[in-house]
């Protein structure tokens, strides 16, 4: 028997206390033995809860209890979190975590902390909802030279974007849409901006590279600004736009990493990754492209992810997991700007053909892109391969243009 | 320093070999201690080779010397690989396998010869080639109970569906395109008819579902009779024609598992696995419905799960993994003419109208499936879900047409 405590009964939390007494008889066999709920922090009483009579609202209940062997972090957002992991850590207690925002910023000091003690500090849940994606990835990476590893990490973004590319409906249309059916916060900037995405790829990335990448080191974009204009043209290109979290391992040793709204082409094994569902392709030497798809977000799927990292603490008490990776540093992720990829440019111009010729004689030769109703004042075309760089440098010398839009096309 | 030995210099073998000299220095880091290839069993010599004087033609040199702690078997086939992977467990050498054949027909004896002396046996490369299939099922199965699992888990057979589909090439010139390519056996039978899918269905099943299930009691039917017609009234309904691993648990604890081409509407998340990849659906009541997508074959993808098993059982010497199923019985699974699914069928008879009509007396609503050049003595279409006994009596009552083809349409 191995006695458990949950800290925070929200929707993850519930969920995991859902899934524990559901399957018990299964998770008791996968464990070797019961997993005991033996306390849940929370603020709030849940008197019908199956677990009544276990909650208490001070943490000092769980950090000092002995018995507790493993506690789970469902609680979300920094703070108390990081304090309250790292004291369970330091108490000689292994950690499961859900939270991604934990994971992103202070990995590497929690997962320091539980390798000088002998601890686990497991986190699947993070990344990509219910989808195993951590432990294969580390399985990828036993005999794989990973180079490259990119995904649809967030739901709500893919939504919105499934909406706006299937139904014709505009973006805060679709926003709207989400937000009513729950698949977006009534604050939906850190989907929308890109930074649940950031945190994510920081994760893999930390992970497939070993050395950890920090949510403030990726340049990140959002997809509040893709119009259904946008859509139309990458659609008449042959793709669809995605925001995508990358990261690819550099020649000098650096990263290549960024989460932004790309266009995949439909033949991309990403492109169809549709609704609030999640994909993530890892690139090896050995194995080629793999790829690991499902519901990257939801109660259950999560709490399920949630609940395997449990067994795996409870199967390997005392013995460490090798999950693990190295602090990054100031100069590890390479400057967004030197990133390379063709682009999807879209100008505000007087003369289209004057302005293409110009632009060629700059960046050598370009794809035009039309629709039945493109304005005629607008060039929309897809460059060869360029750096960030490059592309301001080119279109800042040739002031009789506005750019409207440019997106990255993605080789993925 | 831990000693393995590898028995069989073939593809798997050799490619085992490449990997783990490739990029040794993560697989130290990954193993905790570095890997030495200490024998390699093959009745050829190659003087050329990396390895070269580490060959022999005599499994006694393997098996009684206690230096060597794990045996990677690639040799493939039932005989002698299943005596040498007995041996060397009861020797006490923990064993890896890529030998789908081995472990579909023995698994289960070869897992509890191992669960007895503490050992590790693993077979990561025997389904789904370098895709991480095994591990994260088992990590599915921790939290959920899985009722489904199904795939196309065979590249071959995949090719040749995918030429017919997209290229227009008949069922005979694909499979020569295949061969010429190298992704087909000069005797292409196992792959064509099934029975190489099969296998990896009832490994997966065996897993998914605890108890064993053998080849012999998976009714199997291969691609060898699927034509270019077949291909089109497929792609009219709106969908595609792929050869289907499935296995799912019935109410009654016994198992539905068969191998067939299916049509897969283009919704499917396998709908669009196309050339030699091979995917995997897995369908558990908490995490829904996951899907894992890879090279199914392949030297370097294949010898990269092997070598990931290496490593996990060098960090396992003396512990056990978890990975284990009880032998099956012979009712565990069902009569395959009691499994449900809707049909498409092709039928040839005079009066197509008045055929349809009494079908739909004895079936019900039927939906009719026609495209241009549809022959006017030909009926094409759809049946509710029915049982192959239903479907098999209501044929047997209406003599006045002959079945061209019946395919299943898969709910996947």
């Amino acid at each position: 028997m191995v006695k458990i405590a949950i800290m925070g009964y929200g929707v993850v939390g519930s969920g995991v206390v859902e899934v524990l007494l559901k399957n018990k008889k299964n998770i008791t066999h996968k464990a070797g033995e019961p997993i005991e709920i033996s306390r849940i922090l929370d603020i709030r009483e849940f008197p019908d809860s199956p677990v009544a009579g276990r909650f208490t609202d001070n943490f000092e209940d769980i950090v000092n209890d002995p018995d507790i062997k493993i506690v789970v972090e469902t609680i979300g957002g920094l703070n108390p979190a990081y304090d309250f992991v790292r004291r369970c850590l330091m108490s000689g207690k292994s950690v499961v975590s859900s939270n991604k925002e934990l994971v992103a910023a202070k990995g590497d000091k929690l997962l320091a902390l539980a390798r000088e003690r002998n601890l686990n500090f497991l986190f699947e849940a993070s990344v990509g909802g219910g989808i195993p994606i951590l432990r294969p990835l580390d399985q990828c990476l036993a005999a794989n030279e990973v180079f490259e590893i990119a995904g649809i990490l967030n739901g709500t973004t893919n939504f919105v974007l499934t909406k706006m590319i299937h139904d014709d409906i505009s973006f805060d249309d679709a926003l709207n849409l989400a937000q009513r059916l729950g698949y977006a916060e009534r604050d939906p900037l850190a989907d929308i901006g890109g930074l649940d995405a950031c945190r994510k790829i920081c994760i893999l990335a930390s992970l497939a590279f070993g050395k950890h990448v920090y949510p403030e080191q990726v340049h990140t974009e959002g997809i509040q600004n893709i119009t259904l204009e946008d859509v139309k043209y990458a659609d008449k290109w042959g793709g669809v736009i995605k925001l995508i979290g990358r990261a690819r391992k550099l020649k000098d040793g650096r990263l290549d990493c960024i989460v932004a709204p790309m266009i995949l082409p439909h033949t991309s094994r990403l492109a169809a990754v549709n609704d609030v569902f999640n994909g993530i392709l890892v690139r090896g030497d050995a194995i080629g492209d793999v790829v690991f798809y499902g519901q990257g977000a939801g109660k259950l799927p999560t709490a399920s992810a949630v609940v395997a990292d449990i067994i795996d603490e409870v199967k390997h008490l005392g013995a460490r997991k090798y999950l693990s990776w190295e602090p990054g540093g100031a100069d590890y992720v390479a400057d967004y700007h030197d990133s390379k990829s063709a682009m999807m440019l879209r100008l505000k111009c007087d003369n289209t053909e004057m302005f293409k010729s110009k632009l060629e004689d700059m960046l050598g030769v370009c794809e035009s892109v039309e629709f039945e109703n493109s304005p005629s004042d607008e060039l929309a075309l897809v460059t060869p391969v360029i750096t960030q760089t490059r592309l301001d440098e080119v279109i800042g010398a040739l002031p009789d243009a506005s750019m409207i839009s440019s997106i990255r096309i993605a080789d993925l």
